[in-house]
């Protein structure tokens, strides 16, 4: 990797900070932040404006540029990658280190006194403006919306905002049509009488309409904004994506309907003007519901009187709790998902032991064909993760050719992946061992193992949130002074984003609503060791109601049940390290493995694979 | 209980809140906090001012009077004793109900337009007041602060504050004298660039000059302020205790000293107007150093911008971690503490199984009784809770005449109590049956062992937050579906407090300093059937590194000692759910009882009390 140059796309930065055909004042500073205008995870490739200004293009930064500095905040994921792929002009802000300034408390020791600090309204979020700017003007400086992208200003090969076409579901695919989703909407929005709800995250829009896009990589969304009404629903959408007679079928575009029920499709840049209307129209007490990640634009067109701020939509709660037919369209994608890994794992065992010609990129690759031959499959959910040896140790590696490292017996490997279906979206990770592994090794794997059944069958009190179950995950790690540093879990869509809030396992306690029957979450412990190897053991589990003893207060108790139904490699573990309870639980598992996969390989005729997960679900046998 | 008649106070109060002696304009309502001036848990008489103007004297409770209206806000805790203790005029708002009210929504739907609402602002901590204020303010009130104390204008025959003479304790005890106290607080200061520092909460005045009092019941704290500057010390305290030779030679006030650790002694009125002084001989760039917490007057006294708040103080921290002296007499005083409950425990046996005299309050007068025997006791450190049977289940029972029950053979007895001495504070819980426990009180009780247990042999990293154990103490009980409703452990002050921050172990979140070694936490899990039994097991235990087998990425690992060392009720003990690693823990403990507390009941002469211990520290033997 060479860094990319920089000089000349900063001096036109510089010019156009000061240039009165794009900023009313000249702004000292301009701060280009990681996300779009809907605060996604993953953006499209014209929304990489950090990138394209800074060359580096890990999933989190922050650029600020000043007529003297370009500096890049980056947590500890990214630090090498930054400092690889940015140039002399830019100072690398390592965030979490002691020594690191924020971004406020930097501005404000290199800012000349009453500076103006220009950002994109539409890419920061409102709570991020409300923090940042405080800071600033109490230290006599002002942070200022600046309407026209300076990014994209210089940005003359900037491709264009992906328009591709849309995919309808049905609601035997989502359980629920779209009209029923807009009435619960409407009910929740009378609950807290707020008169409007404005949908941001594009996740939302999609799940709202029972729509689907590929819009952004791995994300089946597309770009969209909504805005429900108690009597009215705009869809902000560009494209000819309405004319598609599916769609205008789907959405009922030419049918007779209550008016309530009639959507009104309007351009995608038009959000801002149709909900600054929205807002010159209220009267007093009547309110209009956003998310508080909300881009500062949109949460500005309507009067702070007039809104109504949360951290988390009703469209973000009631998406996270799938219904029967959602739950079993992810059952039906993990079982598709899991013939795919037991042919690819078999594949690589024959492959890999005699022959020695399999590397990371190829393995991936043939991940992603198996699971291409299933029926419904779309994409990939994420970039797979396939990394063996001291690759497998960097918990966001992506095989890149420069890295590309040869599967061999004496690694071990490990394969992160999951793919979207139109009946589900799948996370896995299995680590594995081609040759004979260590005792250490696998005394690090059990370790892990016992942290990740410890989750699986906790049993927890409903309303239980998420990170009351992270400590579970490390404790046998935490017995012999080990550890990982990241979450446990997270929450995963229904054939929607990998990644998803309200809920999720870990020691952080942000984005943690309370579980809840229905909910789907990834359990995910490992253990990294830098420059050697890394294992990580992960099912996407459904939480589900418990039966126990007793029942405290009438509360009721939850549990999980793995919808993951793949081997994990029984060479890895060291039985003696398990209790009783574990080593059945591994044993039921894998009885579980073998008569749902088991029976979908014998229907697909996949004789090969399921001989390879016969075997490899053989019973545990712990020695007393 | 009869409820207190409040009718003419309220007639009363309805007065001083139009008359223009105490408002500069009417008051439309008032709100009569819980606390005192200084934010603490336990108040003084003379602060009980909530309980005289409504009846219900519990430990939390907000009274807001209104022209129409009296309404008081607590917690689950006090639903029923509040009930009890108020009469019609009052509403009670039951927080945590979804349909309660919070006090702000109360106030804005029952207020006229453009109301004041006013409030002592030396009771309201900072950053409720903000709170308030803004809520209030959105619907178009006033929160004001009324100087004088309306509820104080209208108590004829309130106490007197107390003013009780005070104790030094040199470092013998403390481990450090309090001018290197105030040389580490100053340069904690000089880190933050702060000039000032104001010492609000009495533990930590207390803490800091190593001094005692007593004028708040079961906390050794005397009502004090401080005020440390770079160079100055001032102490505002009241009476004639700084006439005290001791004191005087303690705290070297007619010494010769560098003029930086002259201490300034004041008047406690004065707090205020020396406070707005110093905050207006501030330049630009100079701080002062405030708990969040902090009374809303004294915050006010420093303009905005020079404000340095803070929600842990630097003596609130370095409070917590106890240094060696401060942790060997925690040791002695838990040994002692330990005799005393051998000598009741052996006597109950002695009174309950054959007599049946012994009643609650009897009970708790000879624990007391055995506990003043003992060297440097100074009082209790709590109420005792000594409740059998059905009173067991009320979590913050304290046994009255109208309640008392007789101990019997056929009830369990649940014993939560603690106490004061000079080298230490005590908190310790057992539970236990005098005749013979049913299966299913076997079966709850071992199931809050297995979590004690879990908590208390917890390996975890260094910088741990307290509220990730939380879950270790709750699994056993989560997996019959059984929960109790209260945090797991709290800090424990060094002679001081027996609640006390910055650190914890509760599925809350706030109060969540990271735990280190020499920090002192309670770890008591429960289970309470109502109208039935309570069990609780709770002992004192010392944050402490452990030894691991690994150590990832250097960060080493604790774990904790018990310092409490009372055996644990065999009898109770369900052995068949014990692991062996469980019946080991156990075994263990008791083993070190024998040895530590047996040597001690030796060389006091308690021979009758050895023997109980002897024969109850018998190991348990598990059954495979």
């Amino acid at each position: 990797m060479s860094p990319k140059i920089t000089t000349e796309l900063l001096k036109q930065l510089r010019q156009v900070m000061k240039s009165p055909k794009y900023v009313q004042e000249p702004v000292q500073a301009y701060i280009v932040p990681s996300g779009d205008a809907h605060q996604s995870e993953y953006i499209a490739p014209c929304d990489c404006r950090r990138a394209f200004i800074s060359g580096f293009d890990g999933s989190a930064g922050t650029a600020i540029v000043t007529e003297q500095h370009a500096a890049m905040w980056t947590d500890g994921r990214y630090f090498l990658q930054a400092a690889h792929q940015m140039d002399n002009n830019w100072t690398l802000m390592k965030m979490g280190l002691k020594d690191t300034p924020t971004q406020e408390d930097w501005l404000v020791s290199v800012l000349p006194e009453g500076s103006k600090v220009g950002v994109d309204p539409f890419i920061i979020p409102a709570d991020q403006w409300k923090r940042m700017s405080k800071a600033l003007r109490s230290a006599g400086h002002d942070l200022v919306p600046v309407k026209e992208n300076l990014i994209d200003t210089i940005w003359t090969d900037c491709p264009q905002r992906p328009c591709k076409p849309l995919i309808t579901l049905d609601p035997s695919y989502t359980g629920v049509s779209w009209r029923d989703k807009i009435v619960a909407l409407r009910s929740k929005m009378a609950e807290r009488k707020v008169l409007w709800f404005v949908v941001t995250a594009l996740d939302e829009v999609a799940w709202l309409f029972n729509l689907r896009g590929s819009d952004v990589e791995y994300n089946p969304v597309f770009f969209a904004y909504a805005v429900i009404g108690m009597n009215t629903i705009r869809l902000f959408i560009d494209g000819d994506r309405m004319m598609d007679p599916a769609v205008r079928e789907h959405l009922q575009l030419d049918s007779t309907l209550e008016p309530e029920f009639k959507i009104q499709v309007m351009p995608y840049g038009s959000i801002l003007s149709e909900l600054q209307a929205v807002g010159a129209g209220l009267s007093p007490k009547e309110k209009v519901w956003l998310s508080d990640k909300a881009s500062y634009a949109l949460t500005e067109a309507i009067p702070k009187a007039y809104r109504y701020l949360t951290p988390y939509t009703p469209i973000c709660i009631a998406k996270a709790v799938k219904n029967a037919l959602e739950t079993e369209g992810m059952r039906r994608a993990h079982i598709k998902d899991a013939v795919a890994l037991c042919e690819l794992f078999n594949w690589l065992e024959k492959e890999v032991v005699p022959k020695g010609t399999v590397t990371e990129i190829i393995a991936a690759d043939k991940a992603e064909e198996f699971r291409s031959q299933q029926k419904d499959f779309v994409e990939l959910s994420f970039a797979t993760i396939s990394s063996t040896g001291p690759n497998g140790a960097i918990i966001h590696y992506k095989p890149v050719p420069e890295t590309n490292r040869t599967l061999s017996v004496n690694e071990i490997y490990l394969l992160d992946s999951g793919a979207q279906y139109k009946d589900g979206t799948t996370d896995v990770t299995r680590t594995m061992h081609f040759g004979i592994p260590s005792a250490y090794e696998k005394e690090c794997f059990t370790y892990v193992l016992k942290g990740h059944i410890a989750v699986s069958a906790a049993i927890f009190p409903n309303g239980t949130k998420g990170h009351l179950l992270d400590s579970f995950a490390r404790s046998a790690l935490w017995d012999c002074g080990l550890d990982y540093l990241h979450g446990t879990g997270h929450g995963v869509g229904s054939f929607l984003n990998v990644h998803e809030g309200p809920c999720g396992i870990s020691y952080k306690t942000f984005a943690d609503e309370p579980l809840e029957a229905g909910m789907i979450v990834s359990d995910e412990p490992g253990y990294y060791e830098d420059g050697s190897f890394g294992v990580r053991i992960e099912n996407v589990v459904l939480v589900i109601p418990a039966e126990t003893k007793y029942n405290f207060k009438n509360r009721g108790s939850l549990t999980f049940e793995p919808l993951t139904l793949v081997p994990i490699q029984t060479k890895m573990i060291d039985v003696n390290l398990l209790t009783q309870k574990e080593c059945n639980w591994v044993n039921d598992y894998h009885q579980k493995c073998r008569e749902v996969i088991g029976a979908e390989l014998e229907r697909q005729g996949r004789h090969e694979a399921l001989r390879w997960l016969i075997q490899e679900t053989e019973p545990l046998i712990r020695v007393q």
